[in-house]
């Protein structure tokens, strides 16, 4: 973040018509958008919203309450606008990208091998670092894929210990039965692959999707072009993760968008000291969580650059 | 709210394409806006926001961090376009009304008498009812008045008990002293009207201020034209709750924008069951919490409304 551009939006917060501090997270989100766009009164530009698609091979072992064609059908959706993430982008003013990542030729079981090869890993992440449009105000990254909570559970659980227990949720809502089948799956991934876990990017490549690794490539390309990102719900914060991992301070330019009813989603939020806007109770991905947060960041962007100060408006201060 | 509307839409909201209740929170806010509108797959016509001002007696005891004049002051701000309402207001595309209760005659002081006699209160209450319009999507209710948190304060110890310990806090920020200013005058208002504290339009009378009956009125009529309400901060819920205690389900065309940084906001907000869509840490009246919460109930809609079914889009149902 630039430091002038910082001090010049606390100066300007400080002057503006309210009690100070009366606007509370509002105030910390616009000097915090200040600074990774080196403008003290910022506007926002059209925000972004990239869908990534994937599939996994692990969906054949039963870790979804949907069979894997979804995935497909569920892209024909998006194009069509006929999605819940269609509805919010355009609510709230954002411009919406669909990725498809070579849906007719999943991941690797990683129950049996690694989900990618190395070339297939970075294929991935540069198509998310390419999806990225330089000019957005704000990215948020979405994604599609059944399975895609059993593979970021594995993600997590890989980063942070703990084991399946902990990181396996119900994802869009498994039977009991189903949910057994995720945390053997997720267990077994883990200790097949014991020795690639020590390398964050390694994790991401033998457990995640080809969704998460391009996730995690447009959240780094959001930081080389200072577009700040609002992370949505498990298996975002999953792939993003991986970056806080492999470089501590990575995340800066993110925020939580909201807390996910996927249990491990405030877990994963909490070790990367992400304080979400919403809590609302979702859980259906596509970066719907996200998307919903646009709307605090613009009302709070709002406030920062629209208000007037005190002298301006001859309002007595206390 | 019309039964057939809310059934329509809990069909509807089966059908559409995300898992069973994948988007929680904001279907539950869908279907409640649809049974108002009496329209299963409602649109959102325009919101309106209206900034009632008042001002009042007991701000002459030093109850607040600012001087009474900044009551005009800052309605001038509102006109001006130049307060965070007004941002807020063009972000999530309202209207914003602002309607200025006698300001050059603030209220009786209530350690002294009622803060309004029958004529003024009525007066007060008509000018909210009358503000409102009727062909708006939803309705925030926000207000301006230097000493309204004391009087908001006041009304809730006179409805629900428990004496100024409970209900009085810091406003927009006073000093422990201030703060000792405002229970002790809380206190000396709740003991000399004790006699009409069973009535709650009479503690409203006795306790509030024109902004607070104002905004009552504007929430009566809201209800009467089916426009859903959002309600904002402690004053705000607390001219709200006097309406819930004359007549309990009064308020059911009304959701909780937020829950403010006021210590009894929160207490308030449990005691009218409601749980708050957004909790910022805000402050700062105008309506600006519920504002804020307009974005989330538009992008409940535009799902509900926008969104295809699994026989539209030809996605496969788990």
């Amino acid at each position: 973040p630039d430091s002038a551009a910082v001090e010049g939006a606390q100066a300007r917060n400080a002057a503006l018509t309210k009690p100070p501090g009366a606007l509370s997270r509002l105030e910390d989100l616009a000097i915090w958008y200040a600074g990774w766009r080196g403008d003290a009164r910022p506007e926002m530009a059209e925000p972004q919203v990239i869908v990534f698609a994937g599939n996994h091979g692990v969906a054949a072992r039963g870790v979804s309450a949907f069979p894997p064609e979804v995935t497909v059908q569920m892209v024909a959706n998006f194009r069509a606008g006929g999605a819940a993430i269609n509805q919010l982008a355009d609510t709230f003013g954002a411009s919406m990208d669909v990725v498809e990542l070579d849906l007719d030729r999943p991941t690797g079981d990683f129950t049996e091998g690694p989900a990618m090869d190395e070339e297939e890993f970075v294929a991935a992440m540069a198509a998310g670092w390419q999806a990225v449009n330089p000019a957005a105000g704000v990215l948020v990254t979405g994604e599609m894929g059944i399975g895609n909570t059993t593979t970021a559970a594995a993600v997590a659980a890989a980063l942070y210990g703990g084991g399946a227990e902990i990181w396996v949720g119900r994802g869009t809502g498994v039977t009991d039965e189903a949910l057994s089948r995720k945390r053997a799956v997720v267990d077994a991934g883990l200790a097949l692959h014991s020795d690639a876990l020590d390398d964050p990017l390694d994790v991401l490549r033998c457990l995640g999707g080809r969704e998460l690794a391009a996730m995690a490539g447009a959240i780094l390309a959001a930081r080389h072009h200072r577009v700040p990102v609002i992370l949505d719900g498990f298996i975002c914060c999953a792939s993003a993760a991986v970056l806080e991992a492999a470089a501590p301070g990575t995340l800066d330019h993110a925020v939580a968008g909201h807390v996910s009813a996927e249990g491990a989603h405030a877990a994963l939020l909490s070790r990367l000291n992400k304080v979400p806007l919403l809590s609302l109770g979702l859980r259906l991905g596509e970066g719907t969580g996200a998307a919903l947060a646009i709307g605090v960041l613009k009302g709070a962007i709002a406030c920062h650059s629209g208000m007037a100060t005190f002298g301006e408006a001859g309002v007595s201060e206390a």
